[in-house]
C-alpha cells in the first residue's frame, strides 16, 4: 500500500524527488567532489534561486547546515557574548533556550503555556540582551507567530539581533527577511527533501556580531562559524563535505517551485489548512489544540481527540495515512498533520474522510 | 559517457547504491521520521552489524554525526579541558590542531613534512595532554600510519586518550578499537555512500572525560555532546533530525560487505594498492608521493607528476577516469588516487593502461 504522510518532518516527499535522484545518479552527483567546479555551479545555483523564491535580499547571506538543531547552536554561538531572550511555548523555542544555557551564555526567557502566542509589546526585554529568538512556527505545538508582529519586534529593539525558526514553516511563511538577522528552516518539511540539511539566512550584522566576539576572543565554534562558513559561501562551497545530495534536489525543488509559483503553492496551503480547522472546529469528537485562530499555523495543525489519540492515529496508519502523535507530554493526546507543498487538495480531502469515520464509530 | 570517480572522497558509489536508492523510495525511508519504531530498528541494527564488520568491542559506542570535520570539533570540545596534543603532516591533521585553537584550547604540536610518517616512540609529549590525536590515514597527502604503532602509542601512554582519524581508510584499516578511545570516519569514502555522515566510535573512558568536563562547567557543545549523543543512542536516534537515508544506505552496505567478506575486501584492497604503486614506482614520469614504503597509504595513493599534474588529470577526465588533483599546495603537481572497495580491479587495470599511454605520449 502506498503511504502518504502527513508527520510534520520528516514528511512527505516532493512528489519530483524519485525523478530527481533518478537524474542525480545519472549525473554522478553522488560521486560529485564537494570542491568542484560542478559542485560550485549547483551551491551558486540554489542560493541564487532559493533568495528569489523566498524574496531574501541580497545582503543576506545563505549557509547550508546540517540540522535546525545545528542552528539554534551556531547562532548561539556566534551572535550571544551573554544574554539572549527566548519567547518559550513549546518545544522547540524551549530547545533554543537550553542550548544557550548548554552553550555556557546566560539567556532570559518569556514563557507560557504550550500552545500560547505572544503579545510580544507587552512583554520586557532585558536591556542587555544581545538577541531575541522566536520561533515563529512551533513544530511541537502547531502554534504560529504573525509576521507583522516579528517585524514590529525588530523595529522596536533595534539595537538587537533577531532569530527567526520558520523550520515548520517555509516556504510557506512570507516573512520579511529584511527585518531578521536569522532565519533558518530544514529541508524534510516544507521543501519535501529527505532530512539531513538546514539553511540559515544570515544578516551583515550577525556576521559584524561573529566577528566582534572572534576579535574579543570569545569561542564561537570552529569549522561552522559564521567567518569559516561566509568565507567558504562566496566560493560556493562549505568548510566540510556537505550532503551534497541534498543540496542538489533543494535546487531541483526550488525550480519545480518556480514553476508551480510560490503564490500559488501559499495559497493552497491556506485552502487545504482551512478545510482542516473547519472540519475540526465542527467536530465533537476533535478540536483544534490552539484556541485563539490568529495563533493557528497553517502548516503543522494540531488537533486534540476525547479520549486519546493512539487509537485513532493507529487507524488512519492502516489505512496508509500517517500522521504525527502530539509532542512529548502531548504524545497520546493530540494528532500533528503537516500541511506542506507536497501534500495534495485530494490527500487533505481523503484523510478528512477517515477522520469523519472514525468519529462517526466513536459516536456510535 | 559513465564516468569512474577515483577521487579521495566524495568517491565512486559502491555499486548497490542504485538499488538500495530504488529501495528506499519503495520502502518511503525518505519520509521516515527518526523518532519511529522503524527508524530505531535501522539504527540498532546498522550500529550491530558495523561492530560485528568492524570488530567493534561492545564496551564502546557508535554515534552518528553529519561530517569528519565536525566530529574533530566534537571529540576536542567533549575530551579537552586544555591541552591536545597533534601529530601532524598533512591537511586534515593541521585541521585537527586548529580545530582545538578555534575552540579556545592550547593544542600542542609535533609537526614533520607533508608526506613523512612519525616514529611515535622519539617523541616527547607533554605531560599535560588530555588528548592524543593522530590521522591513521593523511587523505591529503596519502601518509598512512601502522596499526601496531598506534597500539603501542596508546601502550606507552596509558593515562591520556587516543583519537585516531581513519576518514579515508575505513573499512579497510583493521585497528584494535580497544586500545583506542575515539575513531571516527566518513561514509563517503571507504563505504561509497553519497556524503553526508560521519560515523564516532568512542570508549567509556571518552565518555567519562565528557562527564567529567560537564560536571567542571566547561563548555562541551549542546545537542552534541557526547552526553546527549549517548543518551539518544541508546534508544536508537540522534538528538537532532539525521540523515536518515544516509544511515539507511551505510546499512545496506554493510550488508552488502558481509557477503563479499571483510577479509576479500581488505586483500582486494592490497592487491589493487601494490599494482597501482609497482607502475608508479617504475615510471619515469611519475612516482609514488611517500618515500617510505611503510608509510604509504593502501587506500589513498598520491603521485607526483614530472613537469605538473594538470595536463594528465584532463586527459584521464576525458576518457571518464576522474582522479583526485592534488591537496591544496600540491594541487597542479600531484594526484591522488582513491583505493576504496567500490574500486574494481579492472577499473584500476584500465587506468593504468591511460597512464601508461600518457606516459608514452611525453617520452615522445
Amino acid at each position: 500500500m502506498k503511504k502518504i504522510f502527513f508527520t510534520p518532518g520528516p514528511s512527505q516527499i516532493f512528489p519530483t524527488i524519485p525523478k530527481h535522484l533518478k537524474e542525480a545518479l545519472r549525473k554522478d552527483i553522488l560521486s560529485l567532489s564537494h570542491r568542484s567546479s560542478r559542485f560550485k555551479k549547483i551551491f551558486y545555483k540554489t542560493v541564487d534561486d532559493l533568495r528569489q523564491l523566498l524574496n531574501i535580499p541580497k545582503s543576506h547571506h545563505i549557509f547550508f547546515l546540517s540540522s535546525g538543531t545545528e542552528v539554534m547552536e551556531r547562532v548561539i554561538e556566534n551572535c550571544v557574548e551573554k544574554h539572549s531572550f527566548h519567547f518559550v511555548n513549546g518545544g522547540f523555542s524551549q530547545r533554543f533556550f537550553e542550548t544557550a544555557i548548554e552553550l555556557k551564555k546566560v539567556p532570559f526567557r518569556h514563557q507560557v503555556a504550550w500552545g500560547d502566542g505572544f503579545d510580544f509589546d507587552k512583554v520586557e526585554i532585558n536591556k542587555k540582551t544581545e538577541l531575541i529568538c522566536v520561533t515563529q512556527n512551533e513544530t511541537s505545538t502547531g502554534v504560529a507567530l504573525d509576521k507583522k508582529d516579528i517585524v514590529l519586534l525588530k523595529k522596536n529593539h533595534p539595537d538587537k539581533l533577531l532569530a527567526v525558526d520558520i523550520v515548520s514553516s517555509a516556504p510557506y511563511v512570507n516573512i520579511d527577511y529584511s527585518f531578521a538577522d536569522l532565519v533558518f528552516f530544514s529541508v524534510q518539511k516544507g521543501f519535501g527533501l529527505p532530512a539531513g540539511l538546514a539553511v540559515l539566512i544570515v544578516s551583515p550584522e550577525a556576521i559584524e556580531k561573529s566577528k566582534y566576539l572572534i576579535n574579543k576572543g570569545v569561542n564561537v565554534g570552529s569549522y561552522h562559524n559564521f567567518i569559516n562558513l561566509l568565507k567558504y559561501a562566496d566560493k560556493g562551497q562549505t568548510p566540510e563535505t556537505p550532503n551534497v545530495l541534498a543540496i542538489y534536489l533543494l535546487g531541483q525543488v526550488i525550480k519545480d517551485m518556480f514553476k508551480l509559483g510560490i503564490r500559488n503553492i501559499r495559497k493552497a496551503i491556506e485552502k487545504k489548512a482551512n478545510i482542516l480547522y473547519n472540519f475540526f472546529e465542527e467536530s465533537n469528537l476533535y478540536r483544534p489544540f490552539i484556541k485563539q485562530s490568529r495563533f493557528r499555523s497553517k502548516t503543522v495543525i494540531v488537533v486534540e481527540v476525547k479520549n486519546g489519540s493512539s487509537n485513532i492515529i493507529k487507524k488512519l496508519t492502516n489505512k496508509g495515512y500517517i500522521v504525527g502523535n502530539g509532542y512529548q507530554k502531548f504524545k497520546d493526546k493530540q494528532i500533528r498533520i503537516a500541511n506542506f507543498p507536497a501534500h495534495s487538495l485530494a490527500s487533505v480531502k481523503q484523510l478528512l474522510v477517515y477522520f469523519k469515520k472514525y468519529e462517526r464509530q466513536k459516536n456510535l
